[in-house]
């Protein structure tokens, strides 16, 4: 397990609630963590003491996989998963910009993809969204379709129901003037809506000539933000192939709703949308048994066969 | 292309559109067809005449992948998959049995495995249903899933919208002693519902104890059948993790709906459903190049990396 914030910790948890995983050991870079029985900070039953330096756990432990979830933005995180590909370790981390990291960062996706081979490794980023719900069952969806026109994303959750932390990430009791302050300065709003439009673009052989992403307090009714409204628009040419949105908001209606024009049209709804947390930690505890399986190098969701869930015994 | 059914020509038509295939030929036992020119069975542009005998086809051919469509029942087109398997020519089926044949059909699916291999060729069962919105969908929207206590597995299709040959399938217009009658008789109604069933619990690592199917007719306001109503229980012990059903009737307010018990809960709609037999066209021909990209031997779709659709132009 490397890194135990909120995410990392469901995902430990899970990990150490299956029978076909082993924790071989815990990292987390916050010096308050380190000598800490990993038991203490999962609330349940787990072996070992929470470690600073995570070359020195791998060189120990000589895990098969980590499953990694320190931070959003590859750039951030990239030294840690060097780490773990030179100790010949695979990979699945909750960064969202690695999900499709080709794009956005393409000399560190060849970096990472020549680090992962040379390690004889496979790394992966992957989540519910991104990794799920903009991308991967958008792809999937698109298997019963000769041909795709147009693809409509849709995700809406209620930060009321989640992490007071993710209130705050989406801006929620910001003034309209405070939220525009902080979008200009970057670094806020969710991250990975592009990644997941490129991912989907990529499956669908379509080149974007464009993908404009925006970013928007959603008012509340006093006037305050109660949530952000973030909007990507996907073009070849001047045609609009891809629109996606993700609104995050205090009471927002959640649900997640993808619908692809196209011979035949799939419009599908889940309705109260995939819960945000549990499920990152589901996909990418369940996407481990597939990473393993796989070719070395850096992959994407669309190179692994379905991953699945667990049937309760 | 083998078979030039109503499900054949819509998948000859569909290859025929797209750019990656090139059709090397193309057979139907039917003698009628035998020697017409292709495009004129397909009603668009085609290559080469008809032909009756699949091995001598196969020889002079030589192609990379068999779209085959020909039948539900694998003791019926086992013949046909042989030839195509020593022929060493991967495949893609809709043989609704062939989609899970490991428990309906233990010997020849061990039978098809050996011979696939040793013709160093894939052999894959698919289509929409079974193949995708009853099994693979389901399985995929499992992996947000922590863990997965019970799944519902619904599809209704409106057969007033659909081919003539289908209403006549299900049933429509028969008395309700006429369709029990015919239910008696054995080959009728939807095939392929056990088989999704059985796939989904691999997926999910259940071992059913029981997996019990029942047929009856869906009355309609004269009496008459105006469909069937088809339903799939799977148990562990005492305990039911598994209900499907499919519902075939004129008028019926078609849609998908998978709901899975868990943790997080995912409940799943598509509006309208998944049209039929042009998702069945799409699923297929969409399938060949992950066959192509596949180990030798037989697969399902638990083995397959996602299958897309192509974005247009």
């Amino acid at each position: 397990l490397f890194g135990l914030g909120a995410i990392g910790r469901g995902i430990g948890r899970l990990a150490a609630q299956r029978q076909e995983i082993e924790i071989a050991g815990a990292v987390d870079i916050a010096p308050e963590l380190a000598g800490r029985p990993l038991a203490e900070v999962l609330e349940m039953e787990a072996p070992g003491l929470v470690e600073n330096d995570a070359a020195a756990a791998l060189a120990r432990a000589k895990p098969a996989l980590v499953l990694h979830a320190t931070g959003s933005y590859l750039p951030d995180v990239l030294p840690q998963l060097l780490t773990c590909a030179r100790a010949g370790a695979n990979v699945v981390s909750t960064c969202e910009e690695l999900s499709y990291p080709y794009k956005r960062h393409v000399e560190l996706a060849k970096q990472l993809d020549a680090e992962a081979r040379a390690g004889n490794m496979t790394m992966l980023g992957t989540g519910v969204n991104p990794g799920f719900v903009m991308d991967t069952l958008a792809v999937v969806l698109s298997g019963v379709c000769q041909e795709v026109e147009h693809v409509r994303l849709l995700r809406v959750v209620d930060v009321a129901t989640r992490r007071e932390q993710l209130q705050r990430k989406v801006g929620a009791g910001l003034t309209i003037e405070e939220f525009k302050a902080r979008a200009a300065g970057g670094r806020f709003g969710h991250v990975g809506l592009q990644e997941s439009c490129w991912l989907l673009a990529e499956a669908l052989g379509w080149r974007l000539d464009s993908l404009e992403e925006r970013l928007e307090p959603e008012p509340g009714a006093d006037g305050l933000a109660r949530g952000q409204r973030q909007t990507a628009v996907g073009k070849i040419g001047e045609r609009t192939v891809i629109e996606a949105l993700v609104l995050m908001a205090a009471g927002a209606e959640a649900r997640d709703d993808i619908e692809l024009r196209g011979r035949p049209p799939v419009h599908m709804t889940i309705e109260g949308g995939v819960a945000g947390d549990t499920a990152t930690a589901a996909v990418v505890v369940n996407a481990a048994r597939r990473v393993l399986d796989a070719r070395p190098g850096l992959i994407t969701m669309l190179d692994l066969p379905p991953i699945t869930g667990v049937g309760s015994r």
